[in-house]
């Protein structure tokens, strides 16, 4: 997917803000923050969006969560709260077509979302 | 778990609207839908939120977010966009511990996502 951002940032073809990173994700800051924690945590495999996640897929996407909540954890907003956000398609804003879980926190967070 | 809403409403002790379940979840409508559709995605099992999915619940976990795809698809929401939220602690708003997915779809939502 050479055309792909994400799939660049994870190459290290384009730069990014990598708070994390292991064999199967990476979790970067937001460019546009709307929570004063606002990461992004994208599987190295490129997953268009819900829609395409496989049953071979299934385990990855939860252990997303699971360093999600690990890093919420790091960063001090876990006890507070935060929230886990992913977005399919253009009504619901998706920018990049690879699948990325939005992590917020540090504020208190609205209702609805969005 | 006998406190639970989630769980008595998985056990049969509390009406709800489902619209789908299986040996490991249940779907049903959110009681103050915030959108066209509005539905929570709920495992059987009883996991506080996303600070306690176990290594072994993580499989459990992506196969959510494919249940979801595949109802949003059902629903006809998928071409234009859905999003997929999931609360922990209360500056997140969660208020059943019992972890849940908020699936919503039908209009187009905002940014950000409270």
């Amino acid at each position: 997917m050479s055309s792909c951002l994400f799939c660049k940032i994870i190459n290290g073809e384009i730069p990014a803000k990598i708070i994390y990173r292991d064999d199967d994700l990476i979790v970067i800051e937001d460019i546009n923050p709307v929570a004063p924690v606002h990461f992004l945590l994208i599987p190295c495999k490129h997953i268009e969006n819900s829609l395409d996640i496989a049953e071979e897929d299934a385990a990855l996407m939860g252990r997303i969560l699971r360093v999600a909540a690990k890093i919420a954890k790091e960063k001090n907003i876990a006890e507070d709260g935060f929230r886990i956000v992913t977005n399919t398609n253009e009504a619901a804003g998706q920018s990049v077509f690879h699948i990325h879980f939005h992590l917020l926190g540090g504020r208190d967070l609205q209702w609805p979302p969005g």
